[in-house]
């Protein structure tokens, strides 16, 4: 397929890197910027025959099948609209909107032109995330209690991030729309996010929108999603999910504690991204357009669009992560646990969790077996009318 | 000095291991127990003289300089209320009290009668802890934004705990009140905590009490203390501890990532404590008595009451736990931020966070300063009065 | 290009995978073993169109571009003349031969009929290696003074590595010829081995071949390569490298440790290669194919067959590792530093080291410079005619 | 006991910090230095009533019960026999000699005079490292195949160390003492050192010593010991210790990976120990006294002298550690395979490993159990007398 990428930041180039490693039959032929000469810039630097600061020329070339979206957030409903026009298939970039009725409005416009709505949601592509959802789903760690995600770094290097009107918001729009969709995948995408309660606060740096925050996503089976995101960490880009399960225990370091380990005194420069110096104990990523989840995140959206099925991350997924932000944005303001509001919800509606509860015997519960360090079994039983709670050699 | 321990259950056992190890001068000498039996046997493990199960005649009994209280959380008042009446020097395990009411009487009943309160809270005195706290306080991560600290494991082994009337509460009474002292020392004890948020929930075992929560504890100079406490972990104890300054970062794994990694086929029987297993890959702790800081406590107390001072962590500290913890019970009730009181604040009153701002000319403030891959410099700047955001090269 | 798979065993469906992975335009078309069923159900599992049991009619066919050798250690030779008949470009696994001198005939042969002859080391395309071997190039940690490899499990899956007639050896031929090859690349291919130190034993398994061995290569330069290889190591696979400059280290893990943890109590059956076990502690690897190379490495000899270049890792370089590994077998027959024979150098001829020393003035060397804990700085310096060391406050 | 310290430098600053920590009844009270201005400064900082510059008056002191020997490698024997000639006991720091001739004297010396030698090899008493050989002794990895030991650091601080005169070697006197050692307690203290390979070069510092060694130990059984030493390691001080049984594993390590992890932009200052630098991410160890071992060691040293048994690491342990050293520096020089020579041997005289092979049936081995990837099972067996290499379905 022929590829359009609009945009030429630093995503941009992330998603062509992408796109043109391993000799991928797919190509990128075509690029848009609003400025010229970056335009031609990302079109030299990457040998595109094409290249345009008008967006509707650029989506509708013949050459143009599918188009990305590398754009800034504020521009993701118009470069949408501009593809549904011109009937392409649309890949864009998180988070699909800054509030959920924007994500809506794209959603609902791919959906009624029927062209295939892929969001590039590159962090549920990793390749530890889509083993650990494999073993997940093969019942290795049971029952989901608690899935938490946690993406913090010194902040972002492009301006318009710090603009409040241009990206909707701080950390949590920029980083938060990650670590809640890698929560959803963990707890189940089917199972309803309910409410959820935000802290968040500007720290450090001199802007309008938050630069750290903590939230949790209540979801109907009574497990709690967790993101924890920051522009203010110091130490370069900290990545990881943990996931307690009834059975077992997962946790992916995606960033700083890869297995690659340097010591340097320097002397050779620049050896580790955002790594915030080039000197001592230094923690770089082997492959990061691989590791990072862009190899597989563009193969399941092409392979999709042949087999005109859906994605793992498509529009819809974006709009629902939109709504849970929005949820936590309000609770920052009301402090309190605010409901999630979705108008389109396609999952499951279970209720509430049931019990879990493991019956001993008619009467008793087992709340838990324990082996004593002489080699000894003991449970600890509890009255099912009572309350009462024993202990009792096994 | 002579040493009389109270209760023979699990922590009185590491009370004695740690208090019998490396050649100490100071020597327990009187056990207690309701149980005869259980008290003989602690007694002769030990090689103690005298052992009772008359709680009076173990404080008073003239072999005894200073009373250790290792009781279910219970029996921690009527037996400080002992001590005070026997004006023997105190040190009770964690928590001080179920409710900071509770912790205040004893509180006062120390300092009333002029004897020793010592609050045992072990892990605000491993190796680890200590060390990262002096650095702190040295300036190697500058202001403090956030302390983490975590403590998870499968469930305790005793039965009381599982009994909401004795014990006073869960995961959050039983882990988070080393969680919350942790938090606190890193930002500072001086600094007054001013509101908790807490989620809490029964998700696995049948009992009254919660079984796993996560709390936010906010600071009046703006830092945040989380806990994430569970006995619902699979994979052994997960003790952790993490720290956001504006300076750096600290983490700190206390149990299950501390350089001894072992498989074994399991030929071997027990091999590490709480490991849920002994095949597969197993994660000892050297030497848990000293790494978990039951070494430096009891180093601390005695050094404290020789040199007639304050020690680390006193009756006043769990005191002021107890009062987060409160609020942290509260705030899972009524679903908001709840206000923590405290009757008796001996820090500062500082007001809200000032602004930390870094100014980069009359006009603008600097948000960032980016190096980009060829190496050049540039600024992001924000406009103090317009909030424009713009770019400049450094 | 359209590719020709020989050997259907576990290596050829690695190669299969990779090759099929992540929408690549280059497509495998043909199959063969020597037997039909394997032959058949390899095609089948891949889609291939044809598959043979004669290896000259898969080779020789019309739809056969390049041929990519998975068979056992004793039948390279064979197929790779085949191939060199045929006038078709060769792939070959490693090793390349079982000696020295089948390697060079293998590679005199392909060079002979100017065919393109690629050496499949994967483990020299891994994204972490990849990324240390070019930040070694750019002075990251400065002369090279030791590159460790390991690797070690508890031994291969198919019999026919068991039986030294087919394999040429153990552990040594097995996997030293990755480690050999990977501390070559970190020392630098242009720099001589000169002589080999090896031990190895049977120490476990009932096999006439060593399945331990650990070996020491000395480089013209003064550098050491170290290999340690096992098939009697219990806990999974371990991959290590480590390397030794003179201004930095870098230490690579890449199977145990690279981020990926998990406990399970073993519901969820299979969830990490190689692992021993299905429950307790596991530490998968996120995607085999990428992680250990072979995405890299397929890419490499494409784009070098494409672009009329040498790739990374040829049938010389094959070459150079069996004359080592030539070395290593004599060495621990005769108990002593072997001469590592090269008939056919192509790389430099440089002397042993010259001094290093730094001179502190016209008559001293400096030894080292020392920061006292009181942040006072010392030299430690070394006389150049007497020997003598002294002290120098700095 | 009361104890006089011989020596002011660093190590005598380490044991004299761990015998005054944790409230010991212990108590030094003697220093001695040739210079009297550190021997005043040591018995100032440390409280000591008496201080002496010669050795006689110190060690026939009174108040000196055992006497705790720091000095350079070349004063260790005249110390020893003013020790024996005042009849005190004796805890001599590592190594015990500089040969094994000198060590056999000094063995010999208290042997004769009927005092305790202690040999103070700290690294045999760190938590893991007791905990580890315990788990060994209870069979959790089998049979002991191979232990390696690590010690590389930048270089030592004090000038003697530099002088091969004074120190009696290089990197393997100083660091691969103690690596023998742990590997000789990992593989077993009755099982016989045979012979011994070593590689020793002096890469980068001008002096006339090693300064970088990689040896292998072979021992009765077919276990090999290795270490791996050096002063050109660039990262701090690297210490790991590895184990391979036939069912297990062990890998520690003891300094740069102990779960305390900090990043800092170097606002603080100092923070970690021999860690090259203030800033980065930095690597520190929780508490180094009682992390790497004097704490254990002085008490099973002080314990053993009060219950008149051995310790565990004795004269006699230093003087064999010193015959395999002898081995080691010969060995570099003859480039072969050299036998240990011990004239004293205390242990077991076990011929070499008998078979340990595994009998399927009557006329096959067991090479190998393989789970494949579908869940089936299947052996690979050996015929005892043709060597035929097959595969069984199981």
């Amino acid at each position: 397929m022929n590829i359009a990428i609009l945009g030429t930041g630093f995503i941009a180039r992330f998603y062509a890197d992408a796109l043109q490693s391993q000799r991928r039959k797919d190509v990128v032929r075509v690029a848009y910027s609003r400025n010229e000469a970056r335009a031609k810039k990302f079109a030299d630097d990457y040998h595109l025959p094409y290249y345009f600061t008008d967006i509707n020329e650029a989506v509708s070339h013949p050459e143009t099948d599918v188009v990305v979206i590398a754009l800034p957030n504020n521009l993701h409903e118009e470069a949408v609209l501009a593809c549904v026009k011109a009937k392409k298939h649309v890949l864009c970039t998180k988070p699909l909107g800054r509030t959920a009725a924007e994500a809506k409005r794209m959603l609902e416009a791919v959906e009624n032109a029927g062209v295939f709505g892929g969001y590039l949601e590159d962090l549920c592509y990793t390749p530890k995330f889509l083993k650990s959802c494999e073993s997940i789903r093969a019942g290795s760690i049971g029952r989901i209690l608690w899935a938490k995600s946690r993406e913090t770094h010194p902040g972002p290097h492009s301006e318009w991030f710090w603009d409040k009107a241009q990206s909707g918001g701080g950390a949590i729009i920029d980083l938060g729309c990650h670590c809640v969709e890698i929560s959803r995948n963990f707890i189940g995408k089917n199972t309803r996010p309910i409410e959820v309660m935000c802290w968040a606060d500007t720290q450090v740096h001199p802007i309008e929108a938050e630069d750290h925050a903590i939230g949790l996503v209540k979801y109907a089976d009574g497990a709690i999603g967790q993101f924890e995101v920051s522009w203010a960490f110091r130490g370069g880009m900290d990545l990881r999910d943990e996931v307690m399960g009834t059975e077992g225990t997962i946790w992916l370091n995606g960033f700083l504690r890869t297995g690659f380990e340097m010591f340097s005194t320097g002397k050779g420069g620049y050896v580790a991204e955002k790594s915030e110096t080039d000197s001592g104990w230094l923690f770089p990523v082997g492959d990061e357009v691989h590791d990072l989840g862009y190899s597989n995140m563009f193969t399941d959206m092409f392979d999709a669009i042949e087999a005109n099925r859906q994605p793992r991350e498509s529009f819809y997924d974006g709009y629902i992560v939109n709504c849970i932000l929005d949820a936590a944005y309000l609770s920052v303001k009301t402090r309190a646990w605010e409901p999630v509001k979705i108008d389109d919800w396609r999952g499951n509606d279970i209720a509430a969790t049931t019990s879990h509860f493991i019956n001993y015997d008619n009467e008793h519960y087992l709340i838990k077996e324990e082996i004593l360090p002489d080699g000894k079994k003991i449970l600890i039983l509890k009255h099912q009318q009572t309350g009462e709670v024993t202990r009792k050699q096994s």
